[in-house]
Order: C-alpha cells, then sequence, then structure tokens
C-alpha cells in the first residue's frame, strides 16, 4: 500500500523563501494577524490527519466504491469514509478559509490550497465530498440572499453539510446552453424544479446530515441559450426557518457510475422531481453565479493532480531504492546486493525526476496563484483586487490543464518504475494514474481550458494580462541578467519568453483571419506558457538554491538539481509545441468529416 | 458498447499497393502458392470473426473478470470466452501461420499479423489465451527434440492446447539471472521442477484441455546469473505415449492479480511443486531459446497497442460525428442543430488523426516487419534470411514500445474525445485506455526495449543494421527527390534522417566515456528513430496517394492528409526529443540518491 509524508518542507520554502507571502498577506486587512509559524503549524497538523486518517482509506476505498439502494435511493461510501469525515469536522477542517461572519477560521486561500494538496494526495475520492462544498459556499457566499447565507454558510464551514454542483446533463457538459432542467416558480416564492442531472460528483452520500445542491436549471420563459439558465439551491431535505431539517426534497440518487477512477467518490445520476429550490443571484444569470464556483474548481482540479503527482513520486522513489534489478551500465554500484537499486539506471530517475519537477513546478505555481486570489478577495485597493483577479484569471487554466496534464504523464512514469506491479492493485500506483484521469475532463476538458486561456484571457484582452505577467518574468531576468551562476536558467527562461510573444501575435495575426485558428493553437499554446510559468519559478527557486548553497541544508542542492533537470530536460518539449502550434488548421481541418 | 470494423482497406493498401507483399513472398518457396485474393479473404473471413464473436465480450469481460476456485485451483474466464475460442479453433485461425508438418496452413507470418491486429482491436484480454500459444510454438518450433514436438505441436496447432511463458518470479522481472525456481534431474531424463511464477498470462483457464507451460528454472549445479538458466515444458496435465492427457501435473495457480486492465484475462501466480518437465534446447541456455518466444512476444505487444488504437479511433470518430456540443468557432456548421457536431472543433479533429495516424503509421511499419519475418524466416538465400532477421531485429523494439507509447497516447486521446463519457465503463473508452497501459510494460519495458534498440543493435554493431535501414530511406529520398508534390514529405524524412545519423554518432562518442550515455538517452532515441520509420512509410503512402488521386476513391484523399498530418503535427515531437536526448547523463545522475 502506497504511503504519503506531507510535503511541509517544500511548501514552507515556496510560500516563505520564494513567495513571501506573510509580508503578502500581513498587508490585507484581513489576514493582519497572520505569520509563517501560524501557517507552518496548520499545515502541519492538516498533513497529520492526511497521513494517518484519510491516505490509509484510498486503496481500500477503491476497491470497495460506493453502492447505491435502488429502493432508498441513498449511497453507502466505502467503509471508514464516514468516519474520517467526523474527524475532519472535529477537527474544524472545512471550515479553514471560510468567512469567520459564518464560522470559518479566515486563514488564506493559500493555506487552505496547502491543506487540499495534502488531502489529494491523500485521497482525491474521499476528497471530494468536501471539495465540492467549497464551490457552493462561494457561489452562495458571493451570490446568496442574506437568507441564504444564514441557513445554508454556517452549516456549509461547519462541514455539517455538503455541497454539489448539478451542472451536466446527459446531453450537454460543455455546452451548458442545451441544458433542459425546468424551474416552475411558485407563489411562495420558491421554484419547483425537475430534470435529470449526471455526473454529479458526492451527489448522495451519507457523510454529512444534508447535501445543498447548486442546480441549473430554466425558467419557463427563460430565453434559449446559455443566456436563459439560473441558479437554484436545491437542499437533500428543506430546511425549516428555525434551521432545523424538514422533509426530503424531490432530488434523489438514480444511479452510480462505473468509472476508471475515483471509484471511492459516488458520482451520482440525480433525477428532480418537483425539487423545491430557491433562486441564487438573478433570473437567467445562473451561469455568471456558477462561474464562481467553477473558478474555484477548476484551480481545485489542478490541485488534485498536484497532490497525486506528489504522491506517486513519493512511492515511486521508494520502490526505486528498494527494488534491485540488472547492473548499472557504468558498473556495479551495490556490490553487497544481488543487483543495484534500480534508481541507479538513468531512465528511472528521468521517470522520478518528471514527477518530482512536475510537483515542485505544480506547486509553486499554484501557491502563487493562491496568494494572488487571496490579495483579489481581500486587498483594500480596488486596482489591486482587479489586477490579482485578471491574473487569477488567466493562470487559473494553466493551473487546470498544465497541472493534469502533467499529472497523467507523472503518475503514468511512476507506475512504469514499478514494472508489472505497477498494473496490480495492491501497489496502488496504478490507481493514481486511473484517478489522475477525471482531471484532464471533468470542470471544463482541457481542450475548454486551453481556449478560454488563448481565446479569451490572451487575445481576448490583446494579451494585455499576459503582457503584465510577462513583465513580471522580464523583470526578474533584468534583475539576474548580471548573475554569472544564474545564466543557465536565465536565458532559456529569456528565449521562451521571447518565443511566447511571437506566437502570440501570430496566433492573433491568424486567428484574425479565421478563429479557428485559435482552437487549432490552443492546447500547445496553454502548454508553452505553462512551461514559461515553471521556468519562471524554477529560476525563482535556483536563485534562492545558490544563494542557501553554503547552509549545508541539502534542501537546496537538491532544489537546484531538480531545477537543473526541468531546463534540461523538460523545458524543452516548448520546442515541438511551439512548431506545431505554428503548423496551425489547415492539417486539421483539410481532411472532409466524411473520410474520418 | 464500441463497435469494431475491420480496416480491411487499409490493410490492403499497405500489402498490396505499398508492400507489394505477393511479389516478395512469391520469391520465397514456402509462399511460391500466395495470391492476394487468398491474403483478403482470410482477412476478410477473420475480421467477421473478429468483430462478431469476440467484440462483443471486450466490455462485459472486462467488468466480469476471471475467478479462481481457491480448492481446484481451476480459473473461470468471463461468460462467452469459452464459446468463442471453440469457435476460434473450429475455424482453424491458431493454424493461420503454423508449418503444415504439424497441421498448419502455412501461410505467411504477416497474414497472422494482420489477424491478431484485428483480435486485439476486438479483445485484447481474449485474444492473449490464444496469443500465448504462438510463442511457445515457436519456441519448441525451433529448439523442442523431434519427441517434444510431435508431442506438442500438433495440439498447439490446432488450438486445442494453449501455452504459456513462466519467466517472472517476484523478486525479478527484467532481471531474470536473479531467478530461483529449481529443477531437479531425474532418473527418467525428465526434472522435477520446483517454485514460484507471477504475472503469467492465460496461466489457467477452462478455454483448451491442456496448457503448455514453458518454464525458466535452474539446475541444481547451474552456475549463477543469466548463464545458469534453463528452459523447460512443464504441461498442466501430463501427456501419455499415445497422446492422451495424463495426470495433474504439480503446477496450479495460487492467485489472480487484480489489474488495471486486461481484466478478462488471468494473470496467474503460479506455483510449481515438483511439477514434472522435460528439458528444451541445451542446459543453462534456456533464455536463449526463450528469447525466440520473447521477440515474437514483442512484436505481438506492439500489434496489441495497433489494435487497441484502432479500434479506440473508430469509437471516437462515431462519437465525434454524433455528439453535438457548441458552435465552430468559425460559424455555425449545422444550423439544423442545437449545436455543431463536435468534429467540426480544430482539437477534437487533432485528437481523432493522432489516433488516426498512428494507427495506420503502425499497421505499415509492422506489415514492413511481418514481411522481413516472412523472408527471414523462408527465404532460401541465407544472406537474405541473415539480413532481415537483423532487419527484424532492429525494428522490434521499435516496434513494441513505439507502437505501445502511441496506443497509450492514442486510447487516451480517443477517450477525451468523448469527455466525462469517456471515464464512464460503458462506454468502452476508459478501458481501451487501461488494457494499453500494461503494453508498455510486459515483454521488457519500453525502457528496456530503448536499451535494446540502442545499446544492442544499434551501437553493438556500430550502426550497421541501422545504415542498412537507412539507405532504404536515402534511395526512396533520391528517387523522390525530384517531385516537385513529394518535397513536403521528402524534405523533412531527409532532414530526419541526417538528424538520426548525426545523434547517434554523437551518443556512440560520448557512450565511449560512460556507458550511461546509452540509458540516458535511449527512450528518446527510439522515439526519435520510430518517428523516422512513420515519416518514411507516410512519405511511401503519400506517394502512392498523389499517383491515384485521379481515381475517384476517396480513400487516397484521406491517406494524403492524415500523412500531411502526421508530417505538421506528430512528427515535430522530434525536435525536442533530439534536444532531450542530447542533453545526455548529467542532469539525471547529479542528484544523490539520498537526495530523492
Amino acid at each position: 500500500m502506497p504511503t504519503y509524508t506531507p510535503p511541509l518542507r517544500d511548501m514552507q520554502f515556496v510560500m516563505h523563501e520564494m513567495l513571501n507571502v506573510v509580508e503578502e498577506l500581513k498587508m490585507l486587512p484581513a489576514h493582519a494577524d497572520i505569520d509563517a509559524d501560524t501557517i507552518n503549524a496548520v499545515l502541519e497538523e492538516g498533513g497529520k490527519f492526511c497521513a494517518e486518517v484519510i491516505a490509509p482509506l484510498n486503496l481500500s476505498g477503491d476497491a470497495e466504491g460506493c453502492k447505491l439502494d435502488k429502493t432508498t435511493h441513498e449511497v453507502t461510501p466505502p467503509k471508514g469514509f464516514k468516519e474520517a469525515y467526523k474527524q475532519y469536522v472535529e477537527g474544524g477542517w472545512p471550515a479553514l478559509s471560510c468567512d469567520p461572519a459564518y464560522g470559518g477560521q479566515g486563514l488564506p486561500v493559500l493555506v487552505n490550497q496547502g491543506m487540499y494538496e495534502m488531502m489529494n494526495s491523500a485521497n482525491q475520492a474521499w476528497t471530494m465530498y468536501p471539495g465540492l462544498s467549497h464551490g457552493a459556499y462561494e457561489a452562495l457566499h458571493a451570490h446568496g440572499t442574506p437568507e441564504q447565507k444564514a441557513t445554508y454558510l454556517t452549516k456549509l464551514t461547519s462541514g455539517e453539510w455538503t455541497g454539489t454542483m448539478c451542472l451536466t446533463e446527459p446531453h450537454c457538459g460543455t455546452d451548458l446552453g442545451l441544458l433542459r432542467t425546468k424551474a416552475e416558480p411558485q407563489a411562495d416564492g420558491t421554484y419547483k424544479i425537475t430534470g435529470a442531472k449526471i455526473f454529479i460528483s458526492a451527489g448522495e452520500h451519507d457523510l454529512a446530515e444534508n447535501i445543498v445542491h447548486l442546480v441549473l436549471a430554466r425558467l419557463p420563459d427563460a430565453p434559449a441559450g446559455s443566456k436563459g439558465i439560473s441558479l437554484f439551491i436545491v437542499p437533500k431535505f428543506l430546511v425549516n426557518a428555525d434551521g432545523t431539517l424538514g422533509a426530503r426534497n424531490g432530488i434523489f440518487c438514480a444511479g452510480l457510475e462505473h468509472k476508471m477512477g475515483i471509484h471511492a467518490n459516488s458520482t451520482c445520476q440525480m433525477v428532480l422531481e418537483n425539487a423545491i429550490g430557491t433562486m441564487v443571484g438573478e433570473p437567467n444569470k445562473g451561469l455568471a453565479a456558477m462561474f464562481v464556483m467553477m473558478n474555484a474548481a477548476r484551480l481545485g482540479v489542478g490541485n488534485q493532480s498536484l497532490g497525486l503527482t506528489e504522491v506517486a513520486y513519493q512511492n515511486a522513489v521508494t520502490y526505486a531504492k528498494d527494488r534491485i534489478q540488472m547492473r548499472s551500465l557504468s558498473g556495479v554500484k551495490a556490490p553487497d546486493k544481488a543487483a543495484d537499486p534500480i534508481i541507479v539506471h538513468p531512465d528511472v530517475r528521468k521517470m522520478l525526476l518528471t514527477a518530482r519537477a512536475y510537483a515542485e513546478g505544480g506547486r509553486a505555481l499554484s501557491t502563487y496563484v493562491a496568494l494572488q486570489l487571496d490579495k483579489a478577495l481581500s486587498s483594500d485597493d480596488e486596482d489591486e483586487r482587479k489586477e490579482c483577479e485578471a491574473e487569477v484569471a488567466l493562470l487559473t487554466p494553466i493551473i487546470k490543464a498544465f497541472l493534469t496534464d502533467n499529472g497523467w504523464i507523472a503518475t503514468s512514469h511512476c507506475m512504469q518504475v514499478y514494472g508489472g506491479h505497477g498494473f496490480i492493485h495492491e501497489w496502488g500506483m496504478e490507481q493514481f494514474v486511473r484517478d489522475a484521469r477525471i482531471n484532464m475532463i471533468y470542470e471544463g476538458t482541457n481542450t475548454i481550458q486551453s481556449l478560454d486561456l488563448l481565446g479569451r484571457k490572451v487575445l481576448g484582452n490583446n494579451g494585455a494580462t499576459l503582457k503584465k505577467f510577462g513583465k513580471k518574468i522580464a523583470t526578474f531576468v533584468e534583475e539576474e541578467g548580471t548573475s554569472e551562476a544564474m545564466q543557465e536558467f536565465i536565458n532559456p527562461l529569456a528565449d521562451l519568453g521571447d518565443k511566447v510573444t511571437k506566437l502570440t501575435t501570430e496566433i492573433g495575426m491568424k486567428a484574425f483571419q479565421n478563429p479557428d485558428e485559435v482552437g487549432a493553437a490552443a492546447v500547445d499554446y496553454l502548454r508553452v506558457v505553462g512551461h514559461l510559468c515553471f521556468a519562471y519559478f524554477f529560476a525563482r527557486a535556483a536563485k534562492i538554491a545558490l544563494e542557501k548553497q553554503g547552509s549545508g541544508d541539502p534542501f537546496y542542492t537538491a532544489k537546484l538539481h531538480t531545477a537543473r533537470f526541468y531546463f534540461a530536460k523538460l523545458l524543452p518539449e516548448t520546442a515541438s509545441l511551439i512548431r506545431t502550434a505554428r503548423a496551425g488548421l489547415q492539417p486539421l481541418m483539410a481532411m472532409d468529416e466524411a473520410l474520418f
């Protein structure tokens, strides 16, 4: 069975040495009192919960899966999940970065982000039960009426209730404009909602006493398409005026999906039959309200793959040090053994270092974005809020798609390190791969992310936000340009920055002729920009590591080697990506549909 | 549930239009009477068996898996498997390319290869029951005594019995030199064999009345390491002198593995307790005899992923034409529908075309290698036999690793086309991905393949075999160099050929200093050479397609577009691979083991 050790040292490095988060957070009124010790202590304690309580349930949960009682429509998650959730609630973990006005602890988003990375490493399927609540919390916090907030936010904050996002229907996922679920207004101001939803993660379970479904549906007079969608709260149990639970609402789990991975999470087909709901936000503007959840969820999905990359790496390293097989091509390395440990083989190291670099790069980028999110939420300077918001919007699709594609590559590499044993369930490695696969799909496929990045976030404002982010990189390049030791990092970083600028302009020009050029280049483009981000953060990490080389702390040596590996063996992927992005639309569209 | 249509037209194109296999085969005494109609008819008939009999069992077989009765040690494969196998045997399919001296039909290997591609598309897990027999057949055919041949070959040819390869033990897979299973010589010339084997595909089942295990074990006085391993036949039931079945032998299935994929194949832990066996070939030379099986098996594994790539492509195309979602960025394409079919989106096409190009490239390369194998087996010119053998040896690791890595990429892309539905078992796409994953591991991991290619097959003879193959490419480049229409294919092909030559020399020089440089570059190198092969065959295909453009047959238009796509969007991967290969060993080995 896999083991897990929270990567606290690297988290601290990223937060305190690279991003100086405490200084930045202290500028925000809501976090004026924050200090490094608090952050570290919370993450250390949270790490224990992850490693000791939920990690041991990951393999068994996958094997057992969820059970649906077709008569009562009740879903039972795997053994131990309910007890672990109870501990999670008792520990106050759901409240970490929630608003103190509703019982939250008011810690920065970035602390919650660190906690979730560890939860995802330990048990992605379990983490999705509380994980969806946070999105519901944020949508209600931003768009709910005072009554709705009073009724639901405290319970979501405490974790007594969990939340879901009910968007997808059998015929529509990406294209929510097609959705058909109906909401009929009632005399009392509520709505009766009827329809069928699919792929509802944590849609039904017995971990919490109530489930707060956020449901997209159409009013009778709604315009067609995405401008006719409204958002509703549909609780599993209706809530009485005094906050106690009332009657069972007409929203039921009609079936559980049989999936490639995340077996232990209940992915539900939900049927709504005159389910009573109240509207969130304005009529026909539900999609905008839902996007508050979506954006949080997209960062969350990137974080899932970051977690999987880290835990897969840790276990593959242990195996590679332990497993002996063949001798090193350059001579015997372990003469006392019948063969050398496989970590002596260069390609085994390459697979391990790929996962390591993707974990460290992902952690740096995610933490950076979480910090910008904290500023966007809590700064008292409106300009800063807007600027940070824009940067988060720019980087969100990169975190979602780049980190999940990397997670797929990394978990597959780590599984490969195990040879045949990697394919066997008991070792746990193949589960990481299967679990990682959904992250490239849900909350907007990675193709959709790439269109969001290139079409909306970059070309949509003529590259203004990208330029601002690029300026940060250029400033760093400028500052370190005279450092001899930094040349190996600065030169390729600066070079890639130039190439991104050129590529962006080139695609922009082409898209002017034919908007489909965006679709042809977007996926490659997103990976190129993802690498630009990673190269930037690895260069910043290398700078610190070089400065601290004399400290005797091997952490810095490892960081430097990992950065060098990244520049030598992973960044060069951009050479191909730029070529294929530039190859454009024609090779994709030339063939008539009938010839496929 | 996925559907499957045998790709007969493309098979015929590769065989008859591109490789002129009939002319080449007719030169071989064993195949003097072959004609295209026979080949086509066999494959058409075989395709029906695959599409109608075994394809419908693929999804259900995966869901059901195999059952082991721990008391009787008997394994029951999923419903329908036994009946399908009966039909397979009755159809004479096991005998296709077997020696007529033992009841075989004596058809060329390349016909069998085509049949197996289709079987793998239809049901990889089922196909592994008869699939392993062929390796056992070949090892015995090459190394068996006349008695052993008489006893076993007819039964393997008819399919009444199946075969296995019992190599791996819990502590050794790649490094067979470590194996511990013991063989004690008996007075009657047999051996009593005791030990534990794992990962034995089709190790126990009820499809055939007997199972012929080929087992690696050590004699009591054997030298340590790989030079002390002998090969034995250990039948499940002992065989009486008259060919009837005798007592149950001491070889039992002690457990079934729970795996990521190929659930319907029984992957057995086999225990041998004084199992009676006879030796195949000479004492302590078992590994060499086993390699006959291994090489066949490696080609077979590449073929598994070719099959999966094709079937995943076919289904993803159907889905992409059927599923409507969003409008094309360049304007509405299906005004009569609520949204456009997703095949209008450039990235969906990119995913589909990637799978299509990998299937077509893989089919061309595999068929080419099968033809060389036929020549290696049946030419009456010893020089030709040796030359073809060397070429097959060169290309075998490329087929194994390049086709299986491509299969992983392609099946994952095809699954992605389905969005969330791709993750759901009922659609069948995620099964293709899970099944494809093992192909990168077994019969020598893809890292081992790359070391075999670069270390042994290329640098091992100073590039002589690679040069000979390169000469074929150079001749083609020369011949087509003056054709204006062919420039788009010839120029990048010639360029890549030059780069491979330079890269090979460079790595060879480095390896002279440090043999680990081979291990650092090998995986990237193999993919570069794989692309060189695909570029060569796509250029040849494009030449024919250009010539036949006037025929009005849309097949040639599609072939040309696919070739152009390949050159524009897939071949550029080599730009990165060459860079990372050249980045060498240092970034991999610099970090101390303790710092991982």
